[in-house]
């Protein structure tokens, strides 16, 4: 039995890569495993044969046999645990990549989703423009750790990990300005795209939005 | 050798239990792990002695042995997959209380502590009081199926887990009245508090509060 994902019938990025399923589908594809996609609408995605996989209604989930489960973060943690390739052997180093799993999820993305939140909410209230400046030094305020970090190493930790694989995910939802502004973070992002699990994950993904474009 | 980890020499919260080693804290009470701690100053935080184990510079880390790790969520996670009586014995109940664990930190947190920035960093600004509506929408945006899929439950999914323990520090940190708009996730919230674990390690860090002020 193939794990079964679910991904947007019509994602929103027209098949940029940023939706979620993006990361289970890459984290899959480094492991070597075979998965099917369940497409749901925006508005099945609402209904309760979705809300009780998924509580808040969005993507991805993940199900295999008795498993169940959602949070993008939890499904390729759980993927990682379960085959090889994507943690470390040792156990120090193991958990090391759950901690930048972590740190990509909680420490770096919140900053990067506000800000394309407000950009939805906010965009036509007269403080959206002025306020830009704070979300920027707040963006800014992680990504100089993060890039004084990384330094001139390929990846985070040793070996590319599960938790490159959630950075990399995180940092392509940047404005391509300020991603810019970080040489070694860009070159981190573009060497993540060029892995060919990556390259294999993101023609998936793309297939699904150009049928849905094709009507 | 008792694990070490970080707390904040002078806690912004006063002893609150809002600082993030509350949760590494509660983790370690809970299956009965004996810990040391090191206290750090805003100063020695940025210091190279500590951005080696957290490149933040923020608190918690977690050592032990040969494991330096940081991320809260990281780090309870470790301790519950090494350790008795934060994770059901099955693997299904293991993956979910996974899931849990990584929306309380992707899906709930974010939204909660984007409220408390804007109030350090622009309660001056003009448009402060006229934004908080959107900030509050989005927060029960995510509370609202939170306390949908709790329903009278005691906890998120059967016995407590370590997804509950990350949940309950996350709505803590919400204004207390927009909390108790939500009954079922107000006695959820108190249910935890009221677990021993939790008051131990509540009364360890409020100890360190109560030393820093007296000087």
């Amino acid at each position: 039995m193939k794990p079964i994902i679910t991904a947007f019938e019509n994602s929103p990025d027209g098949g940029q890569g940023l939706a979620r399923d993006m990361r289970v589908r890459w984290a899959m594809e480094e492991v070597g495993l075979a998965y099917d996609v369940r497409l749901v609408s925006f508005k099945s995605m609402k209904q309760q044969a979705h809300t009780s996989r998924q509580p808040f209604g969005q993507i991805p989930t993940y199900e295999e046999g008795g498993i169940v489960i959602f949070e993008s973060g939890a499904i390729v943690l759980h993927i990682a645990q379960h085959h090889p390739g994507l943690l470390p052997a040792d156990e120090p180093g193991q958990a090391r990549a759950m901690a930048w799993l972590f740190a990509a999820l909680n420490s770096i993305e919140p900053t990067i989703v506000e800000r394309e939140r407000v950009y939805f909410t906010e965009r036509d209230e007269s403080w959206y423009r002025a306020r830009l400046p704070f979300i920027d030094e707040q963006i800014r305020s992680r990504l100089d750790p993060l890039s004084a970090r990384l330094g001139d190493a390929d990846w985070l930790d040793g070996a590319f990990s599960v938790g490159d694989l959630m950075m990399v995910m995180v940092l392509r939802r940047l404005e391509p300005e300020m991603l810019a502004e970080y040489a070694n973070l860009s070159a981190y992002v573009a060497r993540g795209e060029r892995r060919p699990a990556y390259q294999r994950a993101f023609a998936a993904q793309k297939a699904v939005a150009d049928a849905a474009r094709a009507g």
